[in-house]
C-alpha cells in the first residue's frame, strides 16, 4: 500500500503530555488538517462534528479517549461514559470504549498504580487499533485472491459505492483495502468511483483516499455506472456493507442494489467485503431490516467542504440543512440511507474469517456463528469453489 | 392540466412594439423572471445563457425571433442567420428559424409589404408553436392510454428521469405531458423525480413543473430508485429521448438505462415519450449512436439557481465549470451525455402518430418512415396489443 497522507487517527506524546491526533475529515477533499484532542471532551466534540467518523474507526478513537483520560489522570469512568454516548447509533463507539474502560479497570483491580492502569488502557486502545487493521489485512489479501479466480484479465477496472477506506477503519477499511491490495499489486486499471448521491462520499472521500494512493480512478455519477457495464467497462464491483442478515442480505449505502442488479444483467461479479462484526445473524433475513430514512435537505441541498459549513446546523458534513438548495422549496424528497441486497445478486462476500460464496443461511451460518471454531473450514477453500 | 404558472415563451405587443417574452430558466426553480426580447440579438443572448433551452423549445423560440426581426423592420435574413447558429447542435432551433423566414420571403415573393409579410411569419411561427403543443397533446393522451392498459390498478406510482415537460417543448413535453394528463384524470398517485445528476434537471426543472401543476412527488437521488423499485413502489417509468434509431434503442439521458434494467428486473413497464421527429431512421443501430463525453467539472462540481451564477463560464446552469467543487482537485470523471437503451428493455414508445410496441425495426418503420401515409396503421390498435 503506498500512503504517503496524513494518518487518520495517532496518539502523540507531546512535551505538554499526550494528545490523541485526528485527520479532520470535515474539511476533506479540500485540505488535510490534524486535530488534537488533548482530553475525552476534545474527543466528543469532534466525533459530534464528524471530524471522526465511520463504525470501526470511531471504536479504535474512543478506545484511545479512555487511554487519554487515564494518561492524564482524569476521571476515567465519567470520560467513557461522555465518549460511548456521543453517537448514540454508532455500536462500535461505545464498544470500543467499554472494552479498553475493562481493561484499565482490571489494572486497578490487580492493584496496579494510575500510571501501569493508564498504560495498560493505552495497550488495549493499540491491540483495538491493531486488531481493526489486521482484519483490513485480511480481508484485502483474501478479496484480493478472489479477484484473481473472478476475473479473467489484468490490469482490472473495478467499481465501488460509498467510501470503505481508511477512512471508517483503524486500518486500511473493507471494499476499499481490496482494490487498494489490487493496486499495489500492479493490477489496477482503473478504480470507477461512484459520487455516491446524496451525500456524495464517493467523490468526497474515496476519490481522496484514491489520489492518497496513486490509484487511475474516475468519479462519475451514480446514473453512469450503467453506461460502464454496457459498455463492458466494469470487470467486479466491491462495496462495504452496512448490516449483513443471517440469509446474506446485505444493507449497504443507497444505490448499491441497482449496481448488484446491473451487474447481474451483465454478468459482472458483485463482492461484499465487510468484517464479521457486521453479520447480525438476529436478523433473519433481508426485509427484516429496517430502512432509515434520512432528512429530505440531503437530497434537495448540496453542500461542500470548499463552502462553509455549521456543523450544529448540518449534522453530517455534505448532508443536512444548511447546504445550497437545488430543488424548488419546500419539495418533498425520498432519502433511503441505505438499500438491501439479496443474496442471490451477491457473488461472495469477503470477510477476515474467509470468503462466504455461493452465499446462503448456511454458508453465512457456517462462517459467523459464534460456535464456529475453526477458522479454514470457510475460508480459503470457499474462495476457489 | 392545472397550470397556474408562467408562460415559457409567449409573444406580447406592446405600447412600445412587439417583443417576446421567455421564463428565464436560469433561474428557476430559486425565482419565476420573464425576459423580454425586443430583437433577434436578444433572443440569441437568451438562447445562449440558456434562459431557453430544450431541442424543440428552441424551435419555437427561433421561430418567434424571426418573426420578430420582421415586426420590428430590422434585417430579417441577418436575424435569420444568428438566431440559426446561437447554438449549433440544436438541430430544432435551425429548422425553426428556417421555417419562419421561408414563409416571410414566400410572402414577399407573392407581392406582399413588408407588414403583411411580418404579420405572414408571425402566423408560421405561432403555426409551429400550435403543431408542436399539439404533438405533446396527443403524446398525453395516448400514453395515458397506454398506462391504462399497462397498469393494474389506480392511482399510479410513476417514475421519471431528467427534464421532459412544458420546459422542452412548445406545449407539455413528452413524458411529463403523459404525467401531467394521468395527474388531470386524478389517477396520480405519486411521481417519483430522479434528481438527474450530474446537471440536476430532475431536482430543478422537474420538481418545479412538478410544483405547478400541484403534483404530489418526491425527488430522489438517483440511486435511490432500486429502493422503490424492491418496495414495489413503481408502476411505469416514462422518459424521453434524445435520438431513437432504426432499431428502436433510445438514447436519453445518462441515468435511463439503469432504469430500464431495474424495470425489466421487477416487470415494471418502461415507456419512452418521444416525437416522430426523435427517431433518426439512418442511425441503424444503439451501437451506431455517438455517446457524447461532457467536462468533468460538471461532476466534480456542483452548481446551484440559488448560487451566484455566470453563463459565460458556466455553460448550462448546474453544470460546467465555476460550481463549488465536492472532489478532490483536478480529479477525473467519466461523464457520457447520456445512454443507450436496447429496444427489448422498452415496453412501448410513445409518439404523436400512434404507440409502438413492441419495439422491433419493423415497428419503428412502419410508424416513422417518410413513406408511411396513414396514421391509424401504428395507433390506437397497436396501444392495445
Amino acid at each position: 500500500m503506498a500512503d504517503h497522507g496524513v494518518p487518520v487517527v495517532r496518539w502523540a506524546d507531546t512535551p505538554e503530555g499526550p494528545v490523541l491526533v485526528l485527520l479532520d475529515q470535515t474539511r476533506l477533499p479540500a485540505e488535510e488538517t490534524e486535530l488534537a484532542c488533548r482530553n475525552a471532551q476534545d474527543l466528543v466534540v469532534a466525533i459530534r462534528a464528524l471530524s471522526v467518523r465511520g463504525a470501526p474507526l470511531l471504536g479504535v478513537a474512543g478506545g484511545y479517549g479512555v487511554a487519554l483520560a487515564a494518561a492524564r489522570g482524569h476521571d476515567v469512568a465519567d470520560a467513557a461514559d461522555r465518549l460511548a454516548s456521543a453517537r448514540p447509533t454508532a455500536v462500535n463507539l461505545a464498544s470500543g470504549v467499554r472494552r479498553v474502560q475493562r481493561a484499565y479497570l482490571a489494572a486497578i483491580d490487580e492493584g496496579a498504580g494510575a500510571e501501569h492502569a493508564a498504560a495498560a488502557a493505552l495497550a488495549e486502545a493499540r491491540a483495538l487499533h491493531a486488531e481493526d487493521a489486521e482484519a483490513s489485512e485480511r480481508m484485502a489479501q483474501l478479496g484480493h485472491g478472489l479477484l484473481g479466480d473472478l476475473v479473467r484479465g489484468s490490469p482490472m477496472r473495478l467499481l465501488t459505492h460509498c467510501n470503505t477506506g481508511i477512512l471508517v477503519s483503524g486500518g486500511r477499511g473493507t471494499a476499499f483495502a481490496v482494490v487498494s491490495q489490487v493496486h499495489a499489486a500492479g493490477e489496477l486499471r482503473r478504480l470507477w468511483v461512484d459520487e455516491t448521491r446524496p451525500l456524495l462520499q464517493g467523490a468526497r472521500l474515496t476519490a481522496y483516499e484514491a489520489t492518497r494512493e496513486g490509484m487511475p480512478f474516475s468519479v462519475l455519477a451514480d446514473g453512469a455506472a450503467g453506461s460502464l457495464f454496457s459498455g463492458g467497462e466494469v470487470d467486479a464491483v466491491l462495496i462495504g456493507a452496512d448490516r449483513i442478515a443471517a440469509d446474506g442480505s446485505v444493507a449497504n449505502k443507497v444505490g448499491s442494489y441497482p449496481l448488484a442488479v446491473l451487474a447481474r444483467h451483465h454478468g459482472v461479479p458483485f463482492v461484499v467485503v465487510a468484517p464479521v462484526t457486521t453479520v447480525d445473524l438476529a436478523t433473519t433475513r433481508g426485509a427484516d431490516i429496517v430502512v432509515e430514512q434520512r432528512p429530505a435537505e440531503e437530497v434537495t441541498h448540496v453542500s461542500s467542504p470548499y463552502a462553509p459549513y455549521h456543523p450544529e446546523t448540518q449534522g453530517e458534513r455534505g448532508g443536512g440543512g444548511g447546504g445550497i438548495p437545488v430543488a424548488p422549496t419546500g419539495a418533498d424528497a425520498y432519502n433511503p440511507a441505505f438499500d438491501v441486497t439479496p443474496p442471490e445478486l451477491v457473488t461472495a462476500i469477503v470477510t477476515e474469517r474467509g470468503v462466504i460464496s455461493p452465499v446462503t443461511s448456511e454458508t453465512v451460518a457456517g462462517l459467523c456463528s459464534p460456535s464456529r471454531t475453526t477458522k479454514s473450514r470457510w475460508g480459503s477453500g470457499m474462495m476457489n469453489a
